[in-house]
């Protein structure tokens, strides 16, 4: 299963880092296989320089990645993401074509221009909250949610919010064991339970 | 203050995003100026790929790195570069001429190595407790906290406790109250209470 994180510049360092820690570990771990491949994209393929100047390279740009099971769509500053055609463009097909869509963070409000999103429950970091449900009315926008999960699309919360949500997705995408053996190698304090809205 | 990251092919990915993150958040919303310059070194100052393909670019070598207030080794497969002379004694100037040092998870191994870590307490990932004792005989390796603080030099358990270990060294360099926004800021679910051992 490939899962395919989209990054920008000025992406949050976390927001990708953490969910790719999340897969990779799982993967590695995971006692019949490599269930995961995990890999960046960004737009050109090219180096990104994400939240203050921490310069990663990505995998893939959108002419050459393989086909993506599972998008996550990184947050952090969006704002100059949101007026790219070509990135809006590139998620909406994305997202079409995907198991499923997810978002941490403030990537919420890419799925929701790309409408991934429409008319869902969603949550992003607890500073844009308002933004969000002024910029999308027809989201019903939640709060105090690690992550909410709507079948095919699923968004986090904050930062590190991304990592509880791909510890869910290792759960629902290959079992909630591996998933819990994935937290425990990552010493991450992780319970399923009472943290995410089904 | 100069917050230098050391990383290496094979380093795991979140040692060395999470405290990035979150010297970089604290930077980020302190009110007063930024008081953390953090950044990533490897032994060449080229691009390193990290734990399951991830490349990052650092953005200093050996040889052309600024003063190091602040040393965090990060953990990973370390095993490789206890064997490179070049990098023990690195870490050993380094770690001698900082405020201190600290390690992420089996990073505790290399500040073993290079004597930054002598007959202190110390705390590596659960899975590497029995060698680091049977390695260094002389340190006391603890279990079951996020991090030990000796003073001069920290160690954390294995990475995501990385973050925690970050929080606090954010807490003692600056004040708690900024560690305590940073990790509101990064959603994450922190408390210098009873985690550590001081």
């Amino acid at each position: 299963m490939n899962i395919g994180i989209y990054i920008y510049n000025r992406a949050e360092v976390l927001d990708f880092s953490g969910p790719f820690e999340v897969f990779s570990s799982a993967s590695l771990i995971c006692p019949s296989g490599n269930p995961f491949n995990v890999f960046l994209v960004s737009e050109m393929g090219e180096a990104v320089t994400a939240a203050c100047s921490y310069s990663v390279n990505p995998a893939y740009g959108f002419h050459n990645h393989p086909p993506i099971d599972v998008l996550i769509v990184a947050g952090g500053d969006h704002t100059e993401e949101l007026e790219k055609q070509a990135v809006i463009d590139w998620i909406a097909e994305v997202g079409r074509k995907a198991t499923l869509s997810a978002s941490v963070c403030t990537g919420a409000f890419l799925l929701a221009e790309a409408r991934i999103l429409t008319t869902q429950k969603v949550i992003t970091h607890w500073e844009d909250i308002l933004d969000l449900q002024e910029s999308y009315p027809d989201l019903t926008v939640c709060e105090s949610k690690r992550w909410v999960d709507e079948g095919a699309v699923i968004t986090s919360a904050g930062i590190s919010a991304g990592i509880d949500m791909s510890l869910h997705l290792v759960s629902r995408l290959y079992g909630f064991e591996l998933a819990e053996e994935t937290a425990r190698y990552m010493e991450y304090d992780w319970t399923d339970k009472g943290k995410g809205l089904l």
